[in-house]
C-alpha cells in the first residue's frame, strides 16, 4: 500500500472508525484518544493495543493512583482535592506546602501541573473543571525511568533503567543506564514496571517514571503506554529499539533483545529556540561529530517546543554527555561556539 | 508532506518529469533509469545525484571498462566482441575458454551474464542486440566489495572491505569485515574505490565489487552507484548505514562515521522458496534469535527472488554466520530444524 497516511482529529469517532476499517490492529503515539472511542473501536472488532482498560491508567492520573494503591505500588502521598481549602487540608495532613496539583487528564511536559506554596496559589488548577489530584512534593535525588515492553501472549522485556533529567518540567537529557544506580534498586524498578504492566494488562511499551529518594526508595511518578521520551536512546543505543519492540508487541511477534549496544548512551531533546531555521546548525553538528545521531520530527520550530532529539554513545560518559548537550544546545541556539 | 510516493515507469520521461517537479534533488535505488532521461532532468534544472556522466559507468559495462582502463584500474582482461567467432579469437588471445560474456546494459544478479566454454555456446548473448563484453574468467580466491560514499563537496568515507559470497551468481552472504584480509590489501581496495569515485565524479554510495586473486591482487568486477547489497550489513553493523550516508551525500550534508559497531557483522539474503507465506518462519526466527535483524521488502515471494535480508552481529564469527544462515535458510524453507 502506498501513501496510507490519514490526517484527522483523534477526538472524532467517525474519523477514527474510517481509519480503523483498513487496520488489523491499532496503537498510539500519545494517550489522548478518548477512552470511549477506543471502546467503540474494540466493539467494532478492531484490536486496540494497549486496550482502553489498560490505557485509561495513562490517561487519567486519578485512575492511575487508585490502581497503583490497590496493587501496593509505592507512590507519592496523594488524593483528589475539591478546592483550594481542600488543598490546605491535604498539605496539613502531611508535611505542608509545597504541594503538587495535577489535572487528572490532558497534561504533558509540565502542562497541567502546578507547584503551589499556599492555598492562595491553588485556584488555577480548578478552573478547567477537571478533577484535580494533589501530591506531596517528593524530596527526590533524581528521576529514573523503567521501560518495559509486554506482548499479548505475555512475553516481556525490560530495558536498562535510565536517569532522566528535567529542566523546567520538560525532559532535557536521558542517560542509559542510570549512572551509579544500585543494581538491586535497578532490578526492583524493572520488576515494578513488569508487575504494573501485568496487573494493568498493558500491551506494548510501558514507561514508568520514578523518583529515587535519598533513602534509596523508588516512587512512581507517571505512567506512559507508548514509546516514550525516556526510551528514545534505544534507537541508537539498544539492540532493539523501543519503537521496534512496541510494534512487535502490538503485532504479537516475539520481542527483540533490549540490551544496550554501548556502555553509555545519552539522549538530549532538541527544543526550539529563537531561530526558526536550524539548517546551518544541523550541518555544523553533523560535521563536528560524525557519530552523532540527529532525529528531527519535521515540526515547525517554536521556542521551547520539542522538535527533535539527538543520541550519542560511547565508553566515556563525560564525553558522551558533552556531545549530546552540545548538539542539542547548538541546534537550539544556546551554544554558538 | 504525506503520501508523497509516486508509482510509475522509470523509462517514461513524462512520468519522471512530473515526479521531479516536486523534488530538490533526485537519486536512485537501481541504475536502470535511461541516461538520456537523466540528462533531460538535469537540463530541466533538477540536480541528479549521482549525475548521468558518473552513473553511465554503472549502467554500461563497456563504458565502465573503457574508463577503468583509461585511469589504470586493474580489471580482468576484456574487450567488446562482435559475434561467436570473435569470442573464439578473444579466448585465443588469452588463456582460452571458459570466457565470461556480458551484455553491456540491463543485467543484474547473474542475469545478462554467461559463462561460455566454446564458441558454440556463445550465440545467446548476441540475440538481445546489445553490445557484448567478453572477459577472462578470473581464477579468484574470493569476492570482496569496497563500499565508499562521496559528497558533492568532495568529502568521502570508506566502509570496511567485506567478503561477498555468491551462490548461482546471486549474492548469498556478506561478511564485514572480510575475514583474514591483509590490511594492506584492504587499504588498497578502499583507496581504489575512493579514486574511482573521484575520477568518475560519483556522488553518493559507490560499491566496487572485486576479485581477490591467489597472488594477492584485486581486480574490479562491477560498479554500483547506490546503496548496494554488499552494504546492507551497515544497517545494523555500522555507526552510519549506507542508506543514511547515501542520502547525506545526495543532500550534500556532512557524512557520518562508517566504522563498524561490532567485531563481525554478517548479512544473508532471504530468497523466496517453495512457500509463498513466510509468516510462521518469521515468528520462529524472531523467537529463536532475539538479536536477529530481519529486513523484508514487502515483495511477493517467488522461488529464487530476493525478498529480504537478515543481519547478525557479535564477537564470534562462526556463531554470527550460523545465525544469519539459519534465519535466511529457515525463511526460504531450506532449513526446517
Amino acid at each position: 500500500m502506498v501513501g496510507d497516511v490519514v490526517i484527522g482529529d483523534y477526538r472524532d469517532l467517525d474519523t477514527l472508525r474510517a481509519f480503523a476499517r483498513g487496520c488489523d490492529v491499532i496503537t498510539f503515539d500519545h494517550e489522548h484518544v478518548p477512552t470511549e472511542h477506543l471502546r467503540a473501536l474494540e466493539a467494532d472488532g478492531i484490536p486496540v493495543r494497549p486496550g482502553p482498560d489498560a490505557l485509561v491508567h495513562a490517561q487519567d492520573k486519578g485512575v492511575m493512583r487508585a490502581k497503583l494503591d490497590a496493587i501496593d505500588v509505592p507512590c507519592p502521598r496523594h488524593r483528589i482535592v475539591s478546592d483550594p481549602a481542600d488543598v490546605e487540608r491535604f498539605a496539613a495532613e502531611g508535611d505542608g506546602f509545597p504541594v503538587i496539583l495535577k489535572t487528572v487528564r490532558g497534561g504533558y511536559d509540565g502542562k497541567g501541573v502546578w507547584v503551589v506554596r499556599s492555598s492562595k496559589d491553588a485556584a488555577e488548577p480548578f478552573r478547567a473543571g477537571v478533577p484535580v489530584l494533589a501530591e506531596e512534593k517528593v524530596d527526590f535525588v533524581r528521576e529514573l525511568a523503567a521501560n518495559i515492553v509486554r506482548s499479548p501472549h505475555g512475553q516481556a522485556v525490560a530495558y536498562p533503567v535510565v536517569e532522566s533529567i528535567q529542566v523546567d518540567g520538560v525532559c532535557d537529557t536521558v542517560i542509559a543506564p542510570a549512572p551509579g544506580l544500585d543494581s538491586e534498586l535497578a532490578g526492583q524498578a524493572q520488576e515494578l514496571a513488569l508487575r504494573i504492566a501485568q496487573e494493568l494488562g498493558v500491551v506494548g511499551h510501558l514507561a514508568v517514571e520514578l523518583f529515587e529518594t535519598a533513602d534509596g526508595r523508588i516512587l512512581v511518578n507517571e505512567l506512559a503506554m507508548r514509546p516514550h521520551n525516556s526510551g528514545h536512546w534505544t534507537q541508537d543505543g539498544a539492540i532493539t529499539s523501543q519503537f521496534a519492540n512496541h510494534v512487535r508487541a502490538v503485532l504479537d511477534l516475539p520481542l527483540g533483545d533490549p540490551r544496550p549496544r554501548a556502555r553509555w548512551t545519552v539522549m538530549a531533546n532538541v527544543l526550539g529556540g529563537d531561530y526558526p531555521d536550524m539548517y546551518y546548525a544541523y550541518l555544523h553538528c553533523m560535521a563536528r561529530d560524525p557519530q552523532l545521531k540527529i532525529h528531527m520530527y519535521g515540526k515547525d520550530v517554536k521556542p521551547g517546543r520539542k522538535v527533535g532529539h539527538v543520541n550519542t554513545y560511547g565508553d566515556d560518559l563525560a564525553d558522551v554527555r558533552e556531545r549530546a548537550a552540545h548538539a542539542a544546545g547548538y541546534l537550539r541556539g544556546t551554544i554558538t561556539e
